[in-house]
């Protein structure tokens, strides 16, 4: 049986579990005052900490043992992507990149996007399930669902590369990009990105590439973007 | 739009849709005698064909036209794997392989199974629409659930490989498979495999292996697996 990672971001600064992992800590697990538990700050640290007060609503802790447990890959990967019209292909998206390895998502809004907003806190409990499941200690970051045109403006210190299904001059991922390299990939939504937002990405250094010779939907063409990096590297 | 797809396996011995597809296509889609639709065989055609008769329940098409479009990968990639006690997850591994490009699923029941049984009819309907959806002409093949003893012993020309999660000398899938060779790789259950698993498995020649750094879910592990092949080729 694998220890329960309990995610305490502000743990440095106050020894006080969120609320719902303390619930979880003492009224389901019934973990009392003196038991150690192990918990993460999803910041590239792990912790061993004594329970000093196991109250339900209020789980004090006291910090035994820090482990510094830096991410497993050494580049930063960022993927923007136009969230699907059904949620949970997007959500089953972040729950696997997180697994794999991430350290960015974008959701933007494109000309042809069905879905204009996600529940973002109901992702962010999945990016933190996802990250105690493999056993991480960084939590990846999730940005506010952006404008595409936005977007493309800022600054981003490594290859960029925009994923779409247009017939134009384009080579695959895994022949364009460079180990080692930061990587910022754009996916579409499910009718792509309209012509001329493939256009405004190219002129801001976006680089158009192809994922390979199968179809895939939104959130396949995500993950296999992310896989792509990772078995490069 | 894209053109609708129909999945008629027999089309060549017996030119009525299946049922279900017959009334998709005429119940559903209203189309008439003298229309013209798209099918495929699964097995490396698709057909232009015209209704010759729109009966619900007996829809007869004649073949007009015939496009031979083998799969855009040239090994044969087998996953064998313990499906999940959660079957939604296993459903989604179907899927996503299918997107990206398989040969062969094999269910194994192994010591730590969770799950003793799969709905076989349904994952055929998510492999059909995959298919379809990822606009392929090669339907994969869905064997049914064997004992992991017993499927080790069968043949396979190609390179084997078990992927566990034990301490021992193992190399990285990436690093040990070799381009253009067919590949049969073993995924665990839940609990990973027994030690006395492993050990069988490489006895039988299976090449023991990791997938990276990360710890992954049963159905992550399986999907990387099956891209790991795809971007290496």
């Amino acid at each position: 049986m694998e220890k329960t990672i309990f995610f305490a971001p502000d743990i440095l600064s106050n020894p006080e579990l969120p609320f719902e992992e303390g619930q979880h800590c003492i009224k389901v697990l019934r973990k009392k005052e003196g038991d150690e538990i192990f918990l993460t700050d999803g910041k590239g640290c792990f912790y061993d900490a004594r329970i000093i007060q196991a109250h339900p609503k209020h789980c004090i802790v006291d910090i035994v043992n820090t482990v510094k447990t830096p991410k497993n890959w050494n580049f930063n990967l960022q993927i923007a992507f136009a969230p699907t019209k059904n949620i949970d292909r997007i959500e089953w998206f972040a729950e696997k990149a997180t697994e794999i390895g991430i350290d960015r998502f974008y959701p933007i809004l494109c000309d042809h996007s069905e879905r204009k907003e996600i529940k973002a806190q109901r992702i962010e409990k999945i990016l933190i399930s996802a990250m105690k499941q493999s056993q991480k200690a960084t939590l990846p970051q999730l940005d506010e669902m952006q404008q595409f045109r936005k977007f493309i403006d800022q600054d981003f210190e490594g290859q960029k590369f925009i994923a779409h299904c247009y017939e134009q001059e384009k080579r695959e991922l895994k022949e364009i990009y460079k180990k080692g390299n930061n990587a910022l990939i754009l996916i579409g939504p499910e009718g792509d990105f309209s012509e001329k937002e493939v256009e405004m990405a190219i002129a801001k250094g976006f680089i158009p590439v192809s994922l390979g010779e199968s179809r895939l939907r939104t959130e396949t063409a995500a993950l296999v973007a992310c896989h792509t990096i990772h078995v490069l590297n």
